[in-house]
């Protein structure tokens, strides 16, 4: 009998990539599509439709994930979850998470076209505000429903334009009337994940498929400096209070603390705000993220430790408040789950290695509650969040058969 | 006979400061009253009411400059213009630019009133963006004026929504159609403006009146930084193209370059924005401007001049391109002026200094055309662009007889 992973067609994946890269699509060839905004509304419904066609039934939740389940001998049996995420960084590029739920939906078609007798449902997710550019912080469909973050508090996070997540999940389940609603938190078998690498290594070494042992931990932050709006050309330097001096002295002292020679520490000032941000004005207020990331926690929690003394130390006249939104340690995935993929991937006859993850992913919140893993494929210069993000077409393939192999495994 | 510095009414005039603030009022106390928009279209009304009941008839011109002329014995002389301008700041206060015009419409008024025959006529004037922090460069409508600008350059100059100056003048024009349009560049006999000092001086003296003697220079410029977006979480420092960190390198370098120890020199970056300006995502564009400014040419000059090669110096991997908008030389106020201004101080029997002036002001500009003279009188520590902006009744209403005495000696 023939396998799932033959099953898988690269040339309907490529397509339904590209189709799926219209909805927020820019002039620069990527795409802006900013968590539950009609843009993502459109694609989820494009995704409901494709899912349909091929059998799959469509539920959603309290924080809008997206689930397409592909029903088996047992329906009482927790299902297995594949996916990952479809909405994007403001310059985003076509692949990020898309690549993850449209592997998952040729996975589903695949397991239906082999005619194999699945004893578990398959669950195709995609998971809401992953990057979490619009609401941060980002993963919120996946922290949710792994209950390591409670709905209300997810529901109470505005937008730059103080739309709460609340209000705009709200929008996005008006729109989908016909998909049923179930409740948030729910038992899986287990739950596997693609995403293009975001890194450098794959494609350096041209090896298709990373299966990936953990991810680096996360500390952030947001330092926000109070200081007093003045003159640009009558206050002297030594009676300001300006609050963008501040903040340069601060970011410049965090920089030279956390500098390490092997370049493990990742170190990003993204946001930055200045407000009353005019040309003869004295800056009197300022907000900046700092984004801190490291594989050893030990290291990670001493460096993160010096963010709020030294941005006291550096504040001059200005007042300063330190505020950690966020400190995820380092994750190390299900030992069991690395090993299936291996396997998959030795069986799929696809070319593959261990490797670590620099970003964040919804498998994160995932692995709290069931045994998770995690597969990469190599993206162009390790580029990601931007319009020239690309990946190959042979790759694609190359990972959705690894990931078809695996779910075979688990599901039968 | 009486002066016409006799007529000057302190209570009238400190009634309409009052009443204009309302306009664009803000919860600070403040006012938010941007040029050319609706806010400043509602106070330009109020003007032009109140000139027209005291009988000055209003006249505008292509750059939407308001003139508000009282009528002479020989209407072909050229007339004394007295005024400052009416735009704020985004988190202004209620008197910069406000009390000049104010001041001068009540000297319009005391002029009436006493009964003296002017044989110039006298035009109350409110010119057209000042401040700069909608339209940049500011001080727009005497530029025009005073031919030092081109109508086209700045009928073409955009806001940050992408509006040109030359739409939101039109859209001014429109809405006060009963006010008759003349010709831009008129000849002028002088002109007389009343400023506070945005400065400390005149009040820690206890002095009510400034007389000024010229405006330090200044130089503007802004600064673009080209960097490359990539992940937070994947990409090594060494392999980024941050521009926030180039930014931050170049603003430090200018500091510490431009760092004098009798603290004269005033440099700022009021301006600073960072693309696409998300936590996650290494900021591929910073944009900042600088606002450099010194009473010596010379030092101005090179100063100024250290921008460009220790922007280049400091971009690391990032392209810079630095655009000097504005270079304008320390200017003295006309001699003849400034004796007539410390006459009229001693006739009106007010206390009054000789004083520089740190900020620019639309004088700089009528000295170009024509005889220029300005008044300062002293703000609450020196604050100015903020809510709490404030002056004393006391010292508005000297000031204002300083000025009516100074026009009577240019009028009869």
């Amino acid at each position: 009998m023939a396998a799932v992973s033959d099953f898988i067609d690269g040339e309907r994946l490529w397509r339904r990539l590209m189709q799926l890269a219209r909805f927020g699509e820019t002039t620069e060839g990527g795409v802006d599509r900013p968590a539950l905004s009609d843009t993502e509304i459109e694609a989820r419904a494009q995704l409901v439709a494709w899912g349909r066609n091929i059998g799959l039934v469509p539920y959603t939740d309290s924080l809008a994930n997206l689930f397409l389940r592909l029903e088996a001998e047992d329906p009482d049996l927790p299902p297995l979850l594949i996916g990952s995420h479809i909405d994007s960084q403001p310059t985003g590029g076509r692949f990020d998470g898309v690549y993850g739920v449209l592997a998952a939906l040729e996975v589903a078609e695949a397991v239906r076209s082999s005619g194999i007798v699945a004893k578990r449902a398959i669950e195709v997710v995609a998971w809401t505000n992953e990057e979490g550019s619009r609401f941060a912080p980002g993963m919120m469909g996946s922290a949710g429903y792994a209950g390591l973050r409670s709905v209300e508090a997810i529901h109470g996070l505005k937008d730059a334009n103080g739309i709460t997540a609340g209000d705009a999940v709200g929008r996005v389940l008006a729109s989908d009337k016909d998909v049923p609603r179930r409740p948030l938190e729910r038992p899986a078998l287990g739950y596997l994940e693609a995403h293009i690498e975001q890194g450098p290594i794959l494609e350096s070494l041209g090896i298709p498929v990373g299966i990936v042992t953990g991810i680096q931990g996360k500390r952030t932050f947001r330092v926000a400096i109070e200081g007093e709006e003045n003159h640009a050309g009558t206050s002297p330097r030594s009676a300001r209070k300006d609050a963008l001096v501040a903040a340069i002295a601060i970011v410049d002292a965090l920089q030279k603390a956390i500098w390490d020679k092997e370049d493990i520490v990742r170190f990003t000032v993204g946001h930055f705000t200045v407000s009353p941000n005019a040309p003869s004005v004295v800056p009197a207020r300022v907000e900046f993220s700092i984004d801190l990331r490291h594989p050893d926690p030990d290291i990670l929690a001493r460096l993160g430790d010096l963010v709020e003394p030294l941005a006291k130390d550096h504040a001059g006249a200005c007042d300063v408040r330190v505020t950690q939104l966020l400190h995820d340690a380092p994750l190390a995935f299900s030992g069991k789950m690395q090993d299936l993929l291996a396997q998959s991937a030795s069986s799929a006859d696809v070319p593959a290695m261990r490797i670590a993850s620099g970003a964040g992913h919804d498998a994160r919140h995932l692995q709290a509650i069931c045994p998770t893993g995690m597969l990469f494929i190599p993206c162009w210069k390790g580029v990601s969040h931007h319009p020239s993000e690309r990946i190959e077409p042979t790759d694609a393939l190359a990972g959705a058969r690894v990931l078809a192999q695996a779910v075979e495994q688990l599901v039968r």
